[in-house]
């Protein structure tokens, strides 16, 4: 058991695993792809017993591709800036080389012999496919056996648990994670990480394209390989079917600093906790002591029409994705009726007993906001807020014969409006509440995922991150 | 071998099979869908051996659900319009008691068990799944067994081959097709059948979403069952994710006189022999002595602004397409190297031609068209145009050691448009040409389906269908 597994977390002093600064010494000769999946794979077996971020590991096929890269940046000819970068991949993504479970009892042991279409990228790209990390149950809210690297006693967040949990251990520098509600951005600023959701389709989604709310995104343990994994996907795969991709430079953008930022409440304000409210507000102090001027609803009158069209964001979100997966589940469900779990269950009775016209009105909530949202262009540089509810809760597991908990990974309140908005959003490891990881988020207009990456670049490199016992 | 499987095609005398007057029988009890279902499967026992539709039959499952269908009409209580209706499902949807094969060696035997989410709509709606219809390999050019029934040496058209040859030898009333370039309006158009391909996303496609232009759709002996079938789908299962669905009167949209058409040339006039071209001619007159405004690309900038925003549509669509169906075609020749045709191995080698700015810039071209269709709506009450460049190309095979024939289920190029518009077309048996039907679309704005579908009735009732020998 390596400390870092199981230490309280500090986000002045903690320190994840990178890649971009170990990939100058390959170059020099003195680190090797090879030596760095050695390290991870070190940091795995001291950890892994007891934060179980992976579904499945291929340790072979990994130091083979390891080796690989090694000789291609011996050669000085790395296909990419991450080649030989090891990465775990969401388990709800199809690979050909390892199970694609879904963490589904009814998934047990599927093994598709495929690459979705950013697997496939990462592999062009030389990227080292270390393992699958663990879903909730089809990208929803059943956990998996993933626990939180800074309290064991807590969730690591979800859908994408294992992927934040993995990056949160330093058991690799990235993790490829999806998210509908919150399943990126709420467990990377419950475990830490940085991570990417990027604008809707901007990120070529392959066959995981079942709903009109998902993206695949980037968990990394810092943003020049959080950018860096994510543009080299985009630009070998592009986007999803019918989008532009995502747009971006080469290379990590630099540090921006913003004029303006909105600040923004989101339904999540009401279930925030007093400290981590405490915690945001000495945050936001900050930046306006660096010049940052900031707007909230009361500032303006579109930005009060935002925060009212994204007031129910929650209770429309799931209305359209339980639609949306509402043939797939009930095929599942007439096809091993004891291989789904309960809540998958409950949320199909609900999208069940919705009509054409309950979608139709959800529909048109959704792009109601969305032009809110897109007025604010002008006002100022993005919104931030928080990425997550307060520190991640404790999950000891349902009470027999209780009702199910509602929210076993966490609420996903903070994140339900980026991802009606369609609109990219990077969380920064920037505060601690009682010992654990608390994130903050930017958000930006569609396609500004490289704006906001700079901004947060700015923000993490000047912003002192606030620490509340 | 009934007499009409073979015939020669005459537009004024062919008489579809047609299923709305007949469950008029089914209230009275003169008649029940089971006797009804009986008479298909006679016409099948007679034709099938020639025309080959089906890719499967399941006639005992068939024979129940019409039983069942008879019992609910009897008890007064039919589920739906559709109740008791026959229908063949394309070869590339799920269905849970029939394999799934995609006119695909590499999915021989294929049967997931699962319903496709307009299959299960039918269902619910009462209608018989009687078998699963030809399709070209995986929705592309690679053409199945099926032939024309007005001439067992001309293709049916594709890639809906089945669907449409089934239709036009009575051996069903309707059936589900799909489109992404031109292979719902094509082989109808061929085979004499009426079709609906719906506005983009206006039908469910369930688990069939990998392209960004596909669409469920309805071939059928008459517009009332056409429409029918489709409204009845939309009502239980809405359209695709992230769409409004099709919308429409709950029963056929009466006729309506068009006052103004767009006669709309597109990449295909160059393409059309001497004889459509005079036929189409000698509709566009009778149109005119009805009372019918027609408004060509010299009549308005608009108009020549569309077809040239069209002028590559097939270039465009088979960029984007191929695109899109890139990662999902490497996994499946890398996992079945001989379970693939040369023919989708090309359009493979293609697409991987292609980079993401490639795409981007058919993306764009494809909205630019967009933009100048949505423009002319206030100038006309739809387009029409031909549905097939010309009657049914004959169809030897291919020649061992030449190159393979760039078109062996005829050519898409009248229904790129549509397609690339996201517009709904329906097409007309209106003409034949050389004993071979030609189909006459017509095209409307973004959700106008019930709107053309209402002209088409008034052609339908109206116009006098042209046989040019």
């Amino acid at each position: 058991m390596t400390a870092t597994a199981l230490e309280t977390y500090d986000p002045r002093t903690f320190r994840a695993r990178t890649f971009d600064d170990a990939a100058a010494h390959f170059r020099d000769g003195t680190d090797t792809p090879r030596a760095y999946l050695e390290r991870c794979l070190e940091t795995i077996v001291a950890c892994e017993p007891v934060v179980q971020a992976f579904a499945a590991l291929n340790e072979a096929g990994a130091r083979a591709a390891a080796d690989a890269s090694t000789a291609r940046w011996k050669e000085g000819r790395p296909l990419s800036a991450i080649d030989g970068l090891p990465i775990g991949i969401k388990d709800l993504l199809e690979t050909r080389d390892m199970p694609t479970q879904m963490g589904c009892e009814a998934y047990r042991d599927h093994c598709p012999q495929r690459d979705n279409a950013a697997v496939w990228a990462l592999r062009q790209a030389g990227a080292v496919l270390l393992g699958k990390t663990v879903t909730a149950e089809l990208g929803g809210s059943q956990p998996g056996p993933t626990r939180n690297p800074f309290d064991l006693a807590r969730t690591p967040g979800g859908s994408s648990s294992g992927s934040a949990a993995a990056v949160a251990a330093r058991m690799l520098p990235a993790a490829i994670g999806t998210q509908v509600g919150g399943s990126i951005i709420r467990p990377a600023g419950f475990c830490g990480n940085v991570a990417l959701k990027p604008t809707q389709g901007g990120i070529n989604r392959g066959e995981r394209q079942a709903t009109s709310m998902s993206t695949h995104g980037v968990h990394a343990g810092c943003l020049e390989d959080m950018w860096q994994v994510a543009i080299e996907i985009a630009r070998r795969a592009g986007g999803d079917r019918g989008c532009a991709g995502l747009f971006g430079p080469p290379t990590p953008p630099a540090a921006v600093q913003p004029t303006r930022l909105i600040v923004l409440e989101t339904e999540g304000w009401t279930v925030l906790d007093d400290l981590s409210k405490a915690g945001f507000a000495q945050l936001l102090e900050s930046l306006q002591g660096a010049g940052v001027t900031l707007l909230r609803r009361s500032a303006h009158p579109w930005i009060e029409a935002l925060e009212k069209a994204i007031g129910n964001a929650g209770a429309i979100c799931n209305a359209i994705t339980g639609w949306e997966n509402r043939w797939a589940m009930r095929n599942l469900v007439d096809e091993h009726p004891d291989g789904v779990s309960q809540r998958a269950k409950n949320t199909l009775a609900r999208a069940e007993a919705m009509s054409p016209e309950d979608y139709r009105a959800a529909l048109l909530a959704r792009e109601t906001a969305q032009l809110c949202h897109a007025r604010l262009a002008p006002l100022a540089d993005a919104v931030i807020t928080l990425s997550c509810p307060g520190p991640a809760p404790l999950w000891p597991g349902d009470v027999p014969g209780a009702p199910l908990a509602p929210h076993p990974t966490g609420n996903a309140v903070f994140n339900y409006p980026s991802s009606m908005l369609f609109a990219p959003a990077v969380t920064m490891p920037l505060m601690s509440v009682s010992g654990m990881p608390v994130g903050v988020q930017l958000m930006g207009q569609q396609h500004d995922d490289a704006r906001i990456t700079g901004l947060a670049r700015w923000l993490l490199g000047t912003v002192p991150p606030v620490v509340v016992r």
